[in-house]
């Protein structure tokens, strides 16, 4: 008998020889298999079970005996007789290679497991968290060799955990002495440790301590912040929710933002202040929701355009209204949770900011990049995240572009007459009888239609509110097929329609979609402002996509990933007919959902994420639209539903579009030919 | 001709060939020459100056003739015109090297020049800040290569200066874009660079900016702070300072500070505001006798002893009070200045304490080790100094030890009954007459003596208004030689005495020094109680000392240095006397004045002195005294004036002590019999 035995991992497939009496943790980490282990081997903690397989295993051309393992030791049998050990496992930690083995690393044993998300994006989340914890026994100290707590402490980390050049802030010291005798010496230590920095903790508890740690991922828009609290263990989501931004009454829109810390000395640092205080309020209520403590939180990824960056860390905007759009900082930031003020969650928290692509295309974008990975792409992907801005990623593996777009709050509902906020009550779908003109709908919280019966009792608690930001773009379409509205935009009077619900408003018409006044509720239309202030938004959207193809120099795109919460109730259909995207079969337009919320959530569960954005975001060519005349060109021919300059072929094999014109001269004419002239 | 010309730099005697039309400046580079530049070779800063040598340099082996430089060009004949030039110097950005020459550095464009120290301490001073300023010109922003200003002020500063992998607070990029422009993307920006983490933007200024940049050098004592406030461009220090540390009402010593935040909930926090505060107020009123800008003053290195270096970092120091006194960090601690609470100076300041060498002996002895650098000494030199506590050095260049005795605030002037601190009208020095047992005084603020024509007039304005830690020592040293005190150290009567300045008090005995009763002034007297307290804080000094010696296996050091404020005051024969220190010749007993603050200075100057002094300390053996025997019985045995237990050759040859003995059994029986029995 050799003193060496051949040891197979599955599934890594690693393998190697090692000494015989070796423990199957030592051997894993020897041959570099991905094997957990929270408590450093000494039985605590049992991340680190396997699965020995024993019998013959010709494929691998060995034979392995059911004593290639050591017998249960007395930590087993106590561990097993405790907690309870899954038929067939073993504590990698205990038991010890005896001969040629092959070793099964069940997932939930793999650090960087993949875990299967159920909830809004199914998504395979790869685990390479920055937080993790480390149990370690501490040497005492020692009167003769006066060294310090955290001395000692980083001591034992290196030589148990390998973790050198350990940090800490002074403010934990405190806490670091205490811990360490309240545990008599042997204490966990959650360290954060990523590519920017040296290893630091983040915190500590007396003896094991084996509860899960926390996350925020935080997709910080003008008008609304959302987050998810995550689990720093496997990716899992326990509570998402979302709050208005309360920069808001600063300004609706980044630029008015901009103008705000322009106009008034200090408007920045309020706009910092109130931004920063949302964040804190946020994180208190889904710590709230999922039943944590929010010191249990112990990162933070943040994601967002770059006004809302500067903001956040408060930095005066004010080079962002202006050309040459210049970033105070565009890489990626690591800094203590606690420098951009949040301070309702543990103090030792970390916080990561993706880095910005360009003055105009945010950290957001970046994390939609991050989701959607354009750059692994094999055929041509258009990626549009839609919000008041749309961040638009147009690439393959070969070479990505990314531009911002200024479309506006219409998409989101503002800005339209009857508009309002995704929430219950709200119009989200829309279906115009090309025949009759006459509309039904769907709300939000009903799964039925308007003229389904028992709607209005359906409906009672809520009423019909207003119409959303997917509800008009449907509304809008939906118009155009039915034949109430000409290619320029305009809509028809009741006599040119032959449908009283087109009733005169000023020199314009509007459509009346949903009348509730006889029971004192609301009397919803589409006006002719609220067409043209779609036709604003998606040119400018269409003009974004097509600057970026002219720079490609394509002229068409294999498939078109719509991202941004709205992203996800918009059809594809609609989106076409309203000349939003350009044309593309229908069957390739896909939903990504919050992509940018994705994407933070992948950078907040690995390191190594964040390392390939920050070197994908610096390949990313960046085109600029606020000064290239081009972009006004797309932007003027994109007036017209859909585009005059375009043929649209996939478009007619979906939908004919009536070829109607209302336009009679008068004052109601379409803002698209005025804007030729402009 | 050759293509490269021999050039030879002094005083450095480096030497090398460069192509011939190498700047000057440049060859000094490639030479690794020491030769300033701020502005980076643009004829701005001026710090490059050099001294062509002309004509035979036999000694070095060439010929040099006046042609070997460049003529002086356009950009050195508008600096002489406008700021002017020394005869016979160069621009070494402007000069090139045609030939071979001998170029001498002048101390001034030296980066590491040392400068002579006229104050207090005259010392030189090795400069090698880790603050220094960089003129850079950095890339305008450019749309299409949207990267951060940042980021391209950090390839500035790389591509013009070597400063790789720039760091800088957040807080930081607002005014760097603002100052970017200011300047025209020509900017001076300071960088603070140690040997602990990479270079850091402090601060930044448009265009050229030469003013010079400030630290703090503070010696933060358990009774009283002292600063000084340093240029950090040579070292010299424009104003120093001092206040009562404030934490003086949490409790008067350090284990009284101790008790108080073990007993009250959140008092460490309470203390650690208080000292913080203290720093703010000495910062500010520096920088006010400086008539500087707090703002330029961007470093600071505190040095202090263990409970006062917890308080300031915020960390409770309870461990402190109990053994093994565990430090919760022993390792030198770089962070913000205002991680420490220090706001009143230039927000991006960085602060730096020397490690701690043991529970018991702080970064104030690792500065005192620093200033004095036994472990380069050849003879063996015992260092002592005198506080609220007693920092004991024992050493050579082959080994150094140290400890810290608890001397109490005796040799502070306080606990002493007419104690004060060193003031104005404070009592200083005292001889008393052997023959008459008159005494005779002189007072802080007045160059008389007391029985010099004209002393009531010269003290009229202070009186005399008490007696101060060098005043009470040689008080007592002058009792007993005057045969006022016995060995035991009972004052005697005035029978015993022959003096009626020996007045009764209570049960024991005072002697008179001054009574200004008459004019409304006070009466100054030595009591028992006094001589008790000096006793005792002499023992601890002496025990600590001798503790050390045996540690070493030596009975006798080499040097005896005195530090500490109050080290410069005493005299070493009253020191001998007193027995605070071992027998050594009176000739090797020298003051090193402010010895922590002195190293706390040359901390503030030089990176490479920070890094010395880390390694030293490392190497530093450590002695507890709380919890050695022999520590106690040399304590106990050093009670006698002078020891019973040593023979001081020396002492005899300096003063002959009588053999007078006052013990009459009573009760004013001597505290150190009662000790003995304790």
């Amino acid at each position: 008998m050799s003193d060496d035995a051949l040891v197979i991992f599955t599934p890594s497939g690693k393998r190697g020889r090692v000494a015989r009496g070796t423990t199957v943790l030592a051997a894993a980490r020897k041959l570099g298999v991905d094997l957990d282990s929270v408590c450093g081997g000494r039985g605590i903690c049992s991340k680190c079970q396997v699965s020995p397989g024993y019998g013959e295993f010709s494929k691998h051309g060995v034979t392995v005996a059911p004593a290639a393992l050591s017998d249960w030791n007395a930590v087993e049998e106590r561990y097993d007789r405790v907690r309870g050990l899954k038929e067939g496992r073993r504590l990698g930690c205990q038991a010890c290679i005896q001969g040629d083995v092959v070793i099964d690393v069940p997932p939930e044993s793999q650090v960087h497991r993949q875990v299967i998300r159920k909830s809004a994006s199914d998504r395979v989340m790869a685990m390479d968290p920055a937080t993790r914890r480390y149990y370690v026994e501490v040497r005492e100290p020692d009167m003769h060799e006066p060294t310090g707590d955290f001395q000692r402490l980083a001591e034992a980390l290196e030589s148990q955990w390998e973790i050198k050049g350990l940090a800490a802030d002074p403010s934990l010291l405190g806490k670091l002495q205490k811990t360490l005798r309240k545990g008599d010496w042997k204490v966990t230590v959650a360290v954060f440790h990523d590519h920017l920095g040296p290893p630091r903790i983040v915190d500590l508890w007396p003896g094991f301590h084996d509860a899960p740690l926390y996350g925020l991922a935080v997709d910080l828009g003008s008008t609304t912040i959302a987050a998810h609290l995550a689990s720093l263990t496997d990716g899992r989501v326990l509570a998402s929710s979302g709050l208005m931004n309360p920069q808001i009454r600063f300004g609706e829109d980044l630029m008015s933002r901009v103008s705000y810390a322009m106009m008034n000395p200090g408007g920045d640092a309020e706009m910092t202040s109130a931004v920063r205080a949302g964040l804190n309020t946020l994180a208190e209520a889904l710590a709230e929701e999922a039943k944590i403590e929010p010191a249990d939180i112990v990162e933070v990824v943040v994601v967002c355009n770059p006004v809302m960056h500067h903001l956040l860390l408060g930095i005066d905007p004010v080079e962002l209204g202006q050309a040459p759009f210049a970033l105070a900082t565009s890489d990626a930031v690591g800094l203590a949770a606690a420098e951009i003020g949040l301070t309702a969650i543990n103090p030792g928290a970390r916080g990561y900011l993706l880095p910005l692509i360009a003055g105009h295309v945010g950290a957001d974008a970046a994390a939609v990049a991050l989701s959607e990975e354009p750059y692994n792409s094999g055929d041509l992907a258009l990626i549009v995240d839609v919000g008041t801005n749309a961040e638009i990623l147009l690439g393959d593996s070969r070479r990505v572009l990314a531009c911002s777009s200024p479309t506006g709050p219409a998409f989101e509902g503002a800005q339209i007459s009857s508009g309002q906020r995704a929430a219950p009550g709200a119009i989200e779908r829309v279906e115009i009888d090309p025949a009759t003109k006459e509309p039904r709908f769907r709300v939000i919280g009903c799964e039925l239609w308007s003229d389904d019966p028992g709607f209005a009792e359906a409906t009672a608690a809520t009423g019909v509110t207003g119409i959303c930001g997917s509800g008009i773009i449907e509304a809008v379409a939906e118009m155009r097929i039915a034949g109430l509205l000409d290619p320029s935009g305009l809509i028809g009077s009741a006599e040119q329609t032959g449908t009283p619900r087109c009733e005169p408003q000023g020199r314009t018409h509007a459509y009346l979609i949903h009348d509730g006044s006889a029971d004192g509720g609301s009397r919803i239309t589409v006006t002719q402002g609220d067409i043209r202030a779609i036709q604003l938004a998606k040119s400018a959207l269409y003009a974004g996509a097509r600057l970026l193809m002219d720079e490609l120099g394509v002229d068409r795109v294999d498939r078109v990933v719509l991202a941004g919460a709205f992203g996800a109730h918009i059809s594809p259909k609609h989106a076409m007919v309203l000349g939003m995207i350009p044309d593309c079969p229908l069957d390739k337009v896909t939903s990504a959902g919050n992509a940018a919320g994705t994407g933070a959530r992948i950078a907040l569960c690995s390191v190594a994420a964040r390392r390939a954005i920050e070197a994908e975001v610096r390949r990313i060519h960046k085109v600029e639209t606020a000064i290239e005349p081009r972009f006004q060109e797309h932007f003027v021919a994109a007036n017209a539903i859909p585009h005059a300059s375009d043929p649209f072929p996939e478009l007619s094999r979906v939908v004919t579009l009536p070829a109607v014109s209302f336009n009679t001269g008068g004052g109601g004419e379409a803002g698209g030919r005025r804007r030729r002239r402009g």
